[in-house]
């Protein structure tokens, strides 16, 4: 059997180019005991998978020069040696850039025939739909009438999350590239459109209500235009940095890889927020102390004279604990 | 009658000092309708307002050149033009900086006597008490065995919130200085303490675990040295950026000011944490693309040699929605 595939010729310097890939007659192996023989019918074209083009990556093992792209992609069985695969099943998996390919049947999934076409399995169906849904439903929650900013906009995910958080009745922005602008408030149905180009200006421009919440798969520079105009409680849900992806290791702009590798949560506070449950904590906090379970930890300054000592202490090697100001010269502190 | 307070003479340059300031002899004004007079008893001391000596304030209006610095203290009532406040009640609010205060009745607080000692109505039962207590057992939620690190270790908010995180069963470890090490892992109760000056390193020696929850009042430098250090799905909590009160303007390191000003709440988000939901949510979004509602955005490439040139244009203007590669030549896409 003839195949053709395109393998990684060099590691792109930069932005990949289609140089730094060639295509090559290439034959399926013969396969074995638990393998599947697919035809390839589609691939999905994903830019994470851009971090481990490179010798040194940040996200899981090189991919390896000379050897065919790495993928994900959907197919027909054309044989099958895994039981529970049958020829002509359609199934999902990580085939590479290739027209053959045998893969461990156990790595694959079969794609049920009753729900939408084979190829959305890549697409609506599949990593982009789901994460649109999950990012959107699952995290974001837009509640009517809030400002939801989407980046990239016109990308697998965020074609899907804005239609997604106009459904639930937020008014949604797009970030995206001026060419992309008619489409994003037309087709794409955002209400309004940013060109990334033009940031900062244009975003306060499109966002005169705030961000309510930010669905961000861009981070860098982008992230860091936004957060000026987060209204109070915004969230932001991390999914990607593709503003880094072609730089070498893990970009250091702001706290947004880590946050993301890690699923991380970061939220602010301040304590006006809570006052409707002072007096619950109070007594929690009293009841600790009376119990021995819970040591203030104070350091008393005597004397008004004594007020800005005390504070400049706050900034250097401060003693622990709350610094307070006694007035109550030659009495006990109560 | 007499009295004193403390008037800030100069903004501070960098870190206050005590020659920012200066006591004066100071008599309170008559009381009027509605008023009380209190002397004042004990003076919170707190970084935050530091953000207000200067000119140019980006946390509410400058302190006035002049004037009695602010703050927060508690005392008795001297006299009373309040109704339901009476001479010799305890109360918590802003008197400033002197001995004695006239405040409008409805801006101060009664102390219920029955609770704690007055004093402690600053520190443990005051705005230090009820933040670490929110934090930790509002927002953070430390679970037994979890690993929490808490900055400043050593101030009003960090001794509370340090033991109130071992009481639910976490291993605590604390970032102080140097010489409030022994404090740290002595009388306050911290499973490990860490040198700041020593970041890097001292932080990686002292988690060898990694960290599960950081509540962090410091930011800067100190923020970002933590992140390589989260465990998945660990959690931040922000409640200040001493590290920055000594700038003018808000500090631009990373997205912590206005994560923490505007209550925002960050995540990352992984698809494959979510993969018990995937049937739920493909069948959700097959529903919305048959009836109509969900449009699926979609640019196919033809053949297999067009990979690197679909993906090349992922980091470009690329045409909006999921890129697939069709290698279904001359057949109808599925």
């Amino acid at each position: 059997m003839t195949g053709q595939a395109i393998i990684l010729q060099r590691y792109p310097d930069g932005a990949p180019g289609i140089d730094d890939f060639a295509l090559r007659e290439m034959a399926p192996p013969a396969i074995g005991e638990g393998e599947v023989l697919v035809a390839v019918s589609h691939l999905s074209m994903d830019p994470f998978p851009r971090l481990r083009m490179q010798a040194r990556s940040p996200a899981g093992s090189p991919m390896v020069l000379g050897e065919v792209v790495e993928g994900r992609g959907i197919g027909r069985v054309l044989q099958s040696r895994h039981p529970g695969i049958e020829e002509g099943d359609w199934v999902l998996g990580e085939p590479g850039w290739r027209t053959h390919a045998v893969m461990p049947g156990h790595s694959v999934e079969q794609i049920d025939p009753s729900i939408g076409v084979p190829r959305q399995w890549l697409g609506v169906l599949g990593p982009s739909g789901l994460t649109a849904w999950f990012v959107t439903n699952g995290l974001g929650k837009p509640a009517p009438g809030e400002q939801v900013l989407i980046a990239p906009a016109a990308g697998s995910v965020g074609t899907i999350a804005g239609q997604l958080a106009r459904l639930s009745g937020a008014h949604t922005i797009g970030i995206g590239s001026a060419a992309q602008a008619g489409a994003l408030t037309g087709a794409l149905g955002y209400d309004a459109a940013v060109d990334y180009r033009a940031l900062p200006e244009s975003l306060a421009r499109a966002c005169p209500n705030g961000v309510d919440l930010f669905i961000d798969g861009v981070g860098g520079v982008m992230h860091d235009a936004v957060l000026p105009l987060l209204n109070p409680r915004a969230r932001i849900v991390l999914l990607g940095f593709i503003s880094g992806y072609n730089e070498p290791g893990l970009p250091h702009y702001g706290a947004a890889p880590p946050i993301l590798m890690k699923r991380a949560r970061m939220e602010g506070f301040l304590l006006a927020d809570w006052r409707a449950e002072f007096r619950e904590a109070r007594a929690a906090l009293a009841a600790l102390v009376d119990g021995g379970d819970l040591m203030p930890v104070e350091t008393i300054w005597r004397g008004l004279d004594q007020a800005p000592q005390a504070f400049a202490a706050l900034f250097g090697d401060a003693a622990p604990g709350k610094h307070i100001v006694s007035l109550m010269e030659g009495q006990a502190d109560e």
